[in-house]
């Protein structure tokens, strides 16, 4: 079985675990406007309106627009192939009424990202179809179903993640040989770059941030692209950036200080920020087990910070990693609106997050550090060598 | 002006024709989902729930989680940005109130993917946000604004597009020299690749298809990739391809007969179904101008192919091409269900439509041939130099 073979067959019996009949995305041109569970459960796009449904009995059934159908049989993944050719409406009710169902996912949510790739107007055109039938008001969201396939990570999920991992700390290490004091943030977000382009893989996120590269007390926060702002003796530096392996992303942060002329180590305020920013993960990596929940995590880790009396970091602990390096679901989250209801959700065994708190040195930079965690049953694994001592230059 | 600013401005004149008081794009996360209005009057994604807002009075607002903001104020699109921390609802009332629209599109359409970008999800939350406020009732679709505004090219636009549409026909026209008996579809495939490559440029839509290959009288049909069939002496064959140059497409279809030995020319009823197909696009041509109906322009190509005896298309006769190689709005559509309304729109001028019957030959292949027209006040422009020949191999 493929890899999404094997995601298909976790969501029939995600399905039954949930006791929801049937799981419909519904989509069209998707390759211009995506879907998230695409990549994880149909692996490909189509011109025209399609339904693709997955049943809890374990049938998958693509109803899809005649010219795309060719492509749909020759991958394989769904196993029954309907075509329309003028308008899908009818055929979809025929499907339904074959099925019975009496549940229907679809991909909706306020809280998660990954399960609302259901535009509104492909919603209403859905309504529409199902006007008059007792489906309609068996709509239910797919929150649930989503959230669990993507952090229920199979073997071959973490395998691939693992490579992005090793590829992204072996990149950092070199990094100990190219930051220096007159080096721009762009060098080193060049050179980050060129090694990625060697490993033959491409970066996590949009370019423009990936690598991400911030010297010094000044820079321009996170999430932006790196500047001609030279390292200076003095700065700490903290780098952001991750790689996808066969669609897998890795997502680490790392910390250096630069020393001045005469120091052997960094002064005693920068060692402090670092030492508080490390504690801070063990804390939170403490909390996080199965069962635990989210807001906890970040809780543990937030307040180790404030207590020690730096600023809180604006923005949550962590989130889940897999084929998006944001892959949705819960995540490690602060109580904040932005969050909905996610801060309540619980963790489950097999997901793997980022812990990542960020930290201000008054008159240094910032210190950031970012490891990943896989969660299971018998314990964390730890899939980044964690940063323990903050890195000399 | 950049295009994204020369964007901006044609969109603040389509509110004002339109009557309509601000336009609000909302979005999170728009690298994973992203709402096809952000490439044309936004150009960058964000992490978090982001309000970017464009007013009939010229004012462009982005309403932003705090992490983002540097990066929005660097691009310098949108001249005001107002950040947040822990959720946008509140700031997003507090602007809102301060400009009172009228009237709010937002983007979801039944009928348009364009100006289907607004997830139902993102829906809720903004009625959440919006409840107990007089602007719930005022939202409205931006169909309308964001098909004018993808379909009033610039000419800024047309060079690029006509920049494509050359390169296209270039390696097209090399193409006399790579087809032979023998050679599998999957080889022409990765000539017109290699060839896109080394002028720089990208493919116009996704690269398992484009270029779409097929070949005599059994291939796969349309939307699938080029296969190990081989070409045969009697074969027509089919191509489907276009590139894109600095973010805008070309979308090409050219058809080749390979001779048989002693054959001079094409049989009579290849060469027959060839110049109905041309006949047809001509018919069309004829119809395409400002004003005239969508359905209109399809129905004279479509009726000539079947009053000349062969089967009509089972698609469109065309569709707008731009920064999307489906660029949405109005098309030259059927009046069938999967078109909606669209079939009943009216063509205006700056659109630039494909024209692309289809027509079978039984025993030899397909004939596909599509051309790029640029629909003005003063005539049409051909974008490209129209196949009026069958091509011999």
């Amino acid at each position: 079985m493929n890899l999404i073979e094997q995601k298909i067959s976790q969501a029939v019996r995600i399905l039954q675990e949930h006791d929801i009949d049937l799981w419909l995305t519904f989509v069209r041109e998707s390759a211009t406007i995506p879907d998230p569970v695409i990549d994880m459960v149909i692996g490909q796009h189509c011109t025209w309106q399609t339904a693709w449904l997955i049943s809890s009995t374990g049938q998958t059934i693509a109803i899809a627009g005649s010219l795309d159908v060719a492509a749909i049989k020759d991958k394989g993944h769904f196993k029954e192939v309907v075509p329309y050719v003028q308008g899908i409406g009818s055929t979809l009710l025929e499907v339904l009424n074959r099925l019975a169902p009496r549940s229907i996912a679809i991909n909706y949510s306020t809280d998660s990202v990954m399960a609302d790739g259901l535009t509104l107007g492909m919603y209403r055109l859905l309504s529409r179809y199902l006007e008059g039938t007792p489906y309609l008001d068996r709509l239910l969201s797919s929150q649930e179903i989503v959230a669990t396939l993507r952090g229920r990570k199979t073997q071959g999920e973490i395998d691939r993640m693992q490579k992005a991992v090793d590829i992204t700390l072996a990149i950092y290490d070199e990094l100990v040989n190219v930051i220096a004091p007159g080096v721009t943030e762009k060098q080193i977000a060049d050179y980050i770059t060129r090694r990625a382009h060697e490993f033959g893989v491409e970066p996590a996120w949009e370019r423009d941030h990936c690598p991400a590269v911030f010297t010094g007390p000044a820079h321009a926060g996170a999430h932006f692209r790196p500047t001609e702002r030279c390292v200076e003796a003095g700065h700490v530096i903290n780098t952001d950036f991750g790689v996808k392996v066969e669609g897998y992303c890795s997502d680490l942060q790392r910390t250096w200080y630069v020393r001045r002329a005469g120091e052997r180590c960094a002064p005693a305020e920068v060692q402090r920020g670092f030492d508080v920013l490390i504690d801070s993960i063990h804390r939170a990596y403490d909390v996080l087990r199965p069962g635990a929940l989210s807001w906890e995590v970040d809780a543990a880790a937030r307040q180790t910070i404030v207590d020690a009396g730096y600023p809180e970091y604006p923005h949550a602990l962590g989130h889940q990693v897999g084929r998006a390096a944001h892959d949705g679901g819960i995540g490690l989250y602060p109580k904040w609106e932005r969050y909905g209801a996610l801060p309540f959700g619980k963790v489950e065994a097999g997901q793997v997050f980022t812990i990542e708190p960020r930290l201000p040195i008054e008159s240094y930079g910032v210190a950031t550090v970012e490891e990943m965690v896989w969660v299971t049953d018998n314990g964390n694994v730890m899939l980044s060598k964690p940063q323990t001592e903050l890195i000399l230059i």
